[in-house]
């Protein structure tokens, strides 16, 4: 059989990694896919650039038309990242009845609808398992290994940066804009870091998997989104010596009324297993009704972890490219014409346990006050203690861990605490996750 | 598009289980396959047993031709277990023209090479992710998942009954047979529990992951089989002084000349991700040359997750129905006229550390003796200490823990230090995985 053609548009860190693990491993993909996997071209912004890659027998352009026109290509490559210019390339690739295969998580999370509804149209496939957790395959096991189950929740860890620097913090007591520098340094974030520490990226990654795991349309801007920089040595400290560790989350949940939808930083007790993912590495706990808890654990980015979901994309096309287009797996797991429309909660809606640290006077009466305004809105309070002996009147921090309660109950405790008299500044609230499905 | 119709063959555990999968999430599996997946014909010994799951629409029949012959029926589910007549049944449908899912591992470790050579040459699909680790998908994360990468090693806890019975010894200071005979009055161990304990259970499955991952014949017997039967808690003990956890694991590497395969009890680091796997619970560890290590854990056993897997195989089968079968997955990931002749090594070439313990004499020189003999042959040693502070002559237990050797050696040194005269009984020797891959 003749080989299949590519054009892969961005020869960056995972472009390059791409074309490397198609040469490298080219007997093997061939011995999976039952044909040749070739590239042909690749566009690229400066066409003289060295490359840590092979090129022999790649044609590089810097227009994309030279792709998007090629009738011998057969599968489009999308590693451009950025969002204009990868949805143009996308559609007229689709519209011309290219197959694409992308890593790109905004592009699919913010356009996906749209793309999905022209492919659909065009009769293509558009495979994007790079978009999340690299190359763990956690789009493939939701969307096909799961496909019996109703899949209650899901949990990950899906920012290999924000992991990075919260488990240096913890390792080191170091404060975070310390170890974001250094994380820069290493290339382990960028230089503009506010989509991984400020959670926009595993905001996308997590609108695509409630997507595929609930059977609802892609719905971005509905996800409530924290990042990890206002996280502090202190609390990292506090949340060991009660046994846990401080992750950043993101969680889909299948709630009375529902679907919950946020990334956030978030305690975690320190045995449960995705405490212990550390570094950059990603891991997504997936609770189905008749599987019970999966995890899925592996390198979250990098360049040939992307690499491999990239392939493993092109292979699934290979091996699906003489099937008619209704037969393929649906691009959100279920039929286009059958999304759901129940609708994403509010964060206020959300249920959640808690850890508070507030700093109060050494006084009669403080704790008194604290569980009495808890207790008058239903919070009920697993752990409490004020820290250190200091003198009468001295500020001293406590720190409270609360049982499972509404959002829009924490927010109203949390303000009527801060009109304590004895109550002096900030009061740090984080969600606790107990994890007691993993 | 009329529903793809299925003919069940076992109405035990895993058989009831599927049918009230199919039933209680008809709605969102149709969403996701496209078509209505309908069970109406079950084989079962005794029709008139009262089973835990709903019956209605199902013929039952105790004559399997019922379901073979049956031209409405698209698929066959053998759920049966056992070898000759699941056998019998799975030939007989491919033979027919139906597609065939299994959860049944000997079969398939066994009589699988032979299967698919059918199932080629009749154009049929047979499907077996229930086989191995019940609902984690693991057969679809290496064929599908990880198609771009060269498999370089695996690792898993692959037999639930073991994992929990070492758990238990673990957690309570308890001895093999009384965790056992627990396992068995609570069901998670059969009343012959040879299969489980004695590893052939795990052989199964690790005979199926490694002919996936690494494009191999299936080879039962090639594999290295060791049980849990002879764990002690006193090594138990030791080894959790050392900061290790003994597991039951099934492990398969591509080596200098060829492959290891083994399946053995094996002391992991504490702070390990398997080494946390605990109770009944399943996890594999699978590193690719491209993605590097991904660890994929779950439920391995049980109705329900075992059913999972039987659907998700099913909407699969459902999706490709239309599919030219040149085109559809490879049985065992490599297109069958591709597998790859490179030997599995038998167990004297594997490389592996070693714990060790052995009772000598309190006598001047006994270590000089031990240190000298694992010297001669090469093995270097991690850790030696002489346990306890008895008298001249009196018998003290020594822990040894090596570096990494060759078996062959290790099997000398064993015979050598079995020979010196403050030896006194048995030596007791554990090897030790010190995964730093995960």
């Amino acid at each position: 059989m003749k080989p299949v053609r590519i054009g892969i548009a961005g020869l960056g860190t995972v472009g390059c990694g791409t074309v490397r693990v198609l040469e490298r491993n080219g007997d093997e993909i061939s011995r999976r896919a039952g044909r040749k996997i070739e590239v042909t071209r690749a566009l690229v912004k400066d066409a003289s650039r060295l490359r840590d890659c092979p090129l022999t027998g790649i044609e590089l352009t810097t227009d994309s038309r030279d792709l998007i026109e090629d009738p011998e290509i057969d599968v489009i490559v999308e590693l451009m990242g950025g969002d204009d210019a990868a949805r143009d390339l996308v559609l007229k690739s689709i519209a011309r009845g290219k197959h694409v295969v992308t890593a790109n998580k905004a592009l699919i999370a913010v356009h996906g609808n749209d793309i999905f509804e022209n492919a659909r149209q065009h009769g293509v496939m558009v495979a994007f398992e790079a978009a999340v957790a690299g190359g763990i395959s956690i789009i493939k096991v939701i969307r096909e290994g799961l496909s019996g189950n109703r899949v209650n929740r899901l949990a990950g860890i899906i920012n290999g940066t924000s992991n990075f620097i919260l488990t240096e913090m913890r390792v080191g007591g170091r404060e975070f804009a310390d170890v974001l520098s250094d994380a820069q340094r290493l290339g382990y974030a960028e230089a503009d870091p506010a989509f991984d520490v400020g959670g926009i990226d595993a905001a996308h990654k997590l609108t695509i998997l409630a997507s595929i795991a609930f059977g609802i349309p892609l719905q971005f801007d509905k996800v409530y989104t924290e990042g990890i920089s206002n996280i502090r040595p202190e609390d990292v400290e506090h949340a060991a010596q009660l046994g846990y560790r401080i992750k950043h989350l993101g969680i889909a949940a299948r709630v009375e009324g529902g679907f919950e939808l946020r990334v956030h930083p978030c305690l975690v007790p320190e045995k449960r297993l995705l405490a212990n993912v550390d570094g950059v590495m990603n891991a997504i706990l997936v609770e189905g009704d008749a599987v019970g808890p999966t995890l899925h654990y592996g390198a979250g980015a990098g360049a040939e972890p992307t690499a491999s979901a990239v392939v493993a994309d092109l292979v699934d096309v290979v091996r699906a490219l003489t099937t008619d287009p209704e037969n393929r797996v649906p691009h959100l797991a279920f039929q286009s014409g059958r999304l759901s429309d129940v609708p994403i909660l509010p964060i206020a809606k959300i249920q959640s346990a808690y850890y508070l640290r507030l700093n109060a006077l050494n006084r009669p009466g403080v704790l008194a006050d604290i569980t009495r305004i808890l207790g008058n809105l239903d919070i009920s309070i697993q752990a409490i203690q004020q820290k250190g002996n200091g003198d009468h009147e001295a500020v001293l921090p406590i720190i409270i861990v609360t049982q499972m309660t509404r959002e829009e109950n924490m927010d109203q405790a949390l303000a009527q605490l801060g009109e304590l008299q004895t109550v002096v500044g900030e009061i740090i609230r984080l969600r606790l996750e107990n994890l007691e499905w993993d």
